[in-house]
């Protein structure tokens, strides 16, 4: 993995230069990235969009692919963490509750790190650094797919639909939100991955038969 | 609209140039388009990958951008009919049931025109033709907030989630489809809108204290 010049625990700024640390450049360079396109970026933007010159900017990150494959890794770590987390809950939680609470995890790391999943969301693997990224991901789709697998197994899935569909959809729709999702807008974080987990385990439609399940 | 400089009508291709219809060089330049970024194709990429000279393509098509608008077109009036159509049915038919035909005919409308509305979901707002479609877009996406709202207060869909929430939710699961369906893939365009709206209306998990829908 690829580091940062600077590392997060450097308190002190350079003499002479703007005293940026590492995640404030990444920070800036994720925004940049999104904004105009990561191959339409060059190093003399991201120098410009911080107030340095084109050659301070080198004291700060040693490339453009530096930024990137630690903006994605910032990204990844997070989704694997949350995965891990619940697999790590073992066989006394049911499947069926590792994978709610695994949708849950996501919508929050999602909204938590919107810029950095932003910019996975849009690598198409055109770099080593791309297709190390996309290859992570995939590594994170299986464990998905195998999870919803398993809950079908045990019977608290619907198993007239592929489980590798299910998965695919689940997490089309969480991704979707890098499109509207706003932390600063009016829902919450809370409400949001509610929502998405009510919708996804329990459907839109009225349950008129039978009282709401009580899944909050 | 912008049109294209022969119609899809036309079958008499001019004499000494590669015989193109309109349709041909529209659905070669969405491909590129999708391949490597409508702002990083040039013109000669175009002519390049239809085997023309860089002054002949213009006898096919007067822009880039009238390309790019025709693209984009084919993908909204798609959509858009597919909501006209169901707002048609009319009163007496349930909201709940136009919702359920709209986003089944989304999904299909997806799957045909794949290319089209992957281009279509990737325009950022970077020119006039682009902000014309986001335009498109938006007056689109306010319609399926509308139907959404509508079966809401007609008291089949649940009320504990915000209706443009709910609207955002599902239509972003559909468009999430061009990330991974593949037309030439195992799943079945019937498969998956059935997918789909079972996944949306009825929710995932097992519907154990009573008999599984029969919604297909």
């Amino acid at each position: 993995m690829i580091r940062m010049a600077e590392s997060a625990g450097d308190p002190t700024p350079r003499r002479g230069r703007p005293g940026y640390d590492g995640p404030t450049v990444l920070r800036r360079a994720i925004e940049v990235f999104n904004r105009q396109g990561y191959e339409a970026t060059s190093i003399g933007d991201l120098a410009r969009e911080l107030g340095l010159t084109k050659s301070a900017i080198y004291h700060h990150v040693p490339s453009k692919e530096a930024l990137l494959a630690a903006a994605l890794d910032e990204a990844l770590d997070g989704l694997s963490a949350a995965i891990e987390e619940a697999a790590n809950e073992g066989p006394e939680t049911s499947a069926y509750d590792r994978l709610r609470t695994v949708v849950r995890r996501s919508v929050e790391i999602l909204a938590d790190q919107l810029p950095a999943v932003t910019l996975l969301l849009r690598v198409r693997g055109n770099s080593e650094v791309e297709l190390a990224a996309l290859k992570r991901r995939r590594v994170i789709d299986d464990k998905l797919a195998s999870l919803v697998q398993e809950a079908v197994d045990e019977g608290s899935l619907r198993a007239d639909i592929p489980p590798e569909v299910i998965s695919r959809l689940v997490f089309g729709m969480v991704n979707s939100l890098v499109e509207w999702y706003r932390p600063e807008g009016p829902v919450s974080v809370e409400d949001l991955s509610n929502s998405i987990v009510d919708l996804a385990f329990d459907g839109l439609t009225t349950k008129s038969s039978s009282p709401l399940p009580a899944s909050r």
